[in-house]
């Protein structure tokens, strides 16, 4: 396991989501994979902190909130698009989704959820908290673009309690 | 104006939060500023934003709200440790704390809001939203630690405008 920084996975990170965002995995029962484009990493009640917005209509949002932790997966910049595409596009409503795209899990090294082989960076995370982005006072335009149907966002808070480069970094 | 790239910033925050923190400054009639260590630079409905969890006691609170915008002003490593932790005990209920702290601004160039003369990295920010952290299913040791008192905090998300580096950098 190649440690990498947090600051360098801050850089990476800020880089990947305006770009071809990123895995996020929850395990138990039911494993499973979204992609993400909005989030990031912060530094909240002294501990690094993966910020993770997830709508609750989502499959994975109850999976959260039972499981409790979560990984994300950043493939190295360009790679893997279409997995990204796919992941978020399919539910996992529908299936197990890491087999319809045909991504390969590993257990992660400090969490109950997997990890998607042939990623850069990944993070593992521990909900510290969570609370619903309730919209009061949103600018206008993002009110409208981004909930149009009122469906705000959970905010997760998952401590970073594992941050490590993929084996070809 | 030496242009800094966000994923540098992003880097730099990551460092500097954890450390002695970062100034956060607010202006209109009656400008100010406060120390933040947490917080992070997000990136949200399709844009650069950074979060930044203020209490609801804070004199910085009501003027956020109120004037919409504000400034994350970061020092080199290791500079202006003093001011930080001076800024961070103050507060602009009882004056001027540049003033009384010996910090010189200049305006902002994107926002009004000033910045802190002889930092390394600026951003430039306009709240597209704000939400009450409720503390709904926070972990126990968090719980204790950071909202012993329920004083939890709004976080403020604003949109990265203007990202630069300071003239000796």
């Amino acid at each position: 396991m190649k440690q990498i920084s947090i600051e360098q996975a801050a850089m990476r990170i800020a880089q990947a989501l305006p770009g071809d965002g990123a895995f996020l995995c929850v395990g138990g029962k039911r494993p499973n994979t979204m992609t993400i484009g909005w989030g990031g990493l912060t530094y909240f009640w002294g501990k690094h902190v993966f910020l993770a917005p997830v709508r609750p209509q989502r499959f994975t949002h109850p999976l959260l909130e039972q499981e409790g932790e979560f990984t994300v997966c950043v493939p190295a910049p360009g790679e893997m698009r279409k997995a990204l595409a796919q992941a978020g596009t399919l539910s996992g409503r529908d299936g197990d989704k890491f087999a319809a795209i045909g991504l390969e899990t590993l257990p992660g090294r400090a969490v109950n959820a997997p990890v998607i082989r042939g990623c850069a960076l990944y993070l593992e995370c521990r909900v510290l908290a969570r609370t619903a982005f309730t919209g009061e006072g949103t600018d206008d335009e993002v009110a409208a673009r981004a909930y149009p149907q009122g469906d705000f966002h959970t905010l997760f808070f998952g401590e970073v309690i594992a941050c490590y480069a993929g084996e070809n970094v």
